[in-house]
């Protein structure tokens, strides 16, 4: 069995802007880079969310986000300092970092990040968000808010947002 | 560190009923409310669903399910009693009610519900799902259910439902 | 309280494959099957997605992927023999499949696989991903993989795979 992990490689890379249109639809992607400080930390995208959407000039339509990595995931929850705190605790609980996972081990992995914890972690909250735009803005709760939780940081991280849609 | 969550606050509030159209795609959205009787329970509304789905008109697209809530989750899953308890059973023995979580703690959060664990659990399910339309009908098999599991009731619950698609 | 599931049936069996343009967008959707050998088993479809993103030949757009079943789920991960070995691990110290679960017990379940564990650890994982295109190509990060996760092999599995966008 091979120690190495299956990489994914796109003829081109991913341009930073795109944009198609046909027949009053519009599809434009964007890329954006979030810079975290800690190995584990949560990040409020909301506010940039919703101005790329405002940007976008789309009234009805949905926006698409995607975390580039495999450890960088992005969820929806509250944002408030003492929940967020909870939330780190309750993923430190769920997965323990030293744990003797093979993911770690060198006689089973050419990864030298002794990551394995934040793999898993990311199992729990995924990498991807697909939500609702109407009216020109992106469809939220009152206390919702897009949640970026970085799980092997501190890094520079890649996400691309897609908004499609009719004026 | 502020004791307050952020709150999310749109220009304009969510319309009830939403319509465009572009030579041939139709996006629709509606808001519905779903009212449940305890703290935790499981809702399934495929039903509802497909009869939206039937209604919209739209042969090959896709529904967008979003629920308006922190507490409120969406999944697949079959919809069996037993299951069912399992359910509930395993989202509280991955998130004890009574743990020192900060979020309970008024010295740290101005949130009165004690609702760490609804949070918590949240993270797991997951908050919306994005379905595929396929022949005028929703893409489901032959065990799946469309299900709402209520983390933080009894509340009466918004969704937002939105169908594109091609007639 | 009945021991059955809910059965989801639609009018009409979904086609094998479907297609639907209008003034330059196209819907096409396809149904593949994937066989699994074992009880639980991670297979890496990654591959076989951007084979058919790209026969589809739309440049920008959406590729969406179901799981028609409740235990055979799809996440988005890094694919490595020991990082796999960790997530049946992880999957198996999340649910005890030994555990008292009524939905195996045949005074509350009509359901003769014995299969609660399956079902609460697709809980975790999730039944669906929607991935964007953008160049003709799936946006992935370079340590990406599409995940099928088989939680009650060995089984034939159906997904269904959709994809939408502008030439």
């Amino acid at each position: 069995m091979s120690k190495s992990s299956t990489v994914t490689v796109r003829e081109m890379p991913i341009s930073e802007v795109t944009s198609a249109t046909t027949a009053g639809l519009t599809i434009h992607g964007e890329t954006i880079v979030i810079s975290t400080d800690d190995r584990i930390e949560v990040v409020d995208l909301a506010e940039r969310i919703m101005a790329f959407v405002k940007r976008l000039r789309i009234r009805e339509g949905i926006v698409s986000l995607w975390s580039m990595h495999t450890t960088c995931t992005l969820f929806i929850n509250e944002f408030q300092g003492a929940l967020v705190s909870d939330m780190k605790r309750f993923l430190e609980q769920m997965v323990a970092r030293d744990d003797e996972w093979l993911h770690n081990d060198p006689d089973h992995s050419d990864c030298d990040r002794m990551n394995a914890d934040s793999h898993l972690r990311a199992l729990l909250l995924g990498h991807s968000l697909t939500l609702q735009v109407s009216g020109g803005e992106v469809v939220l709760g009152q206390w919702q808010r897009i949640l970026l939780a970085e799980l092997d940081g501190p890094r520079a991280r890649t996400l691309r947002i897609q908004g499609w849609g009719i004026v």
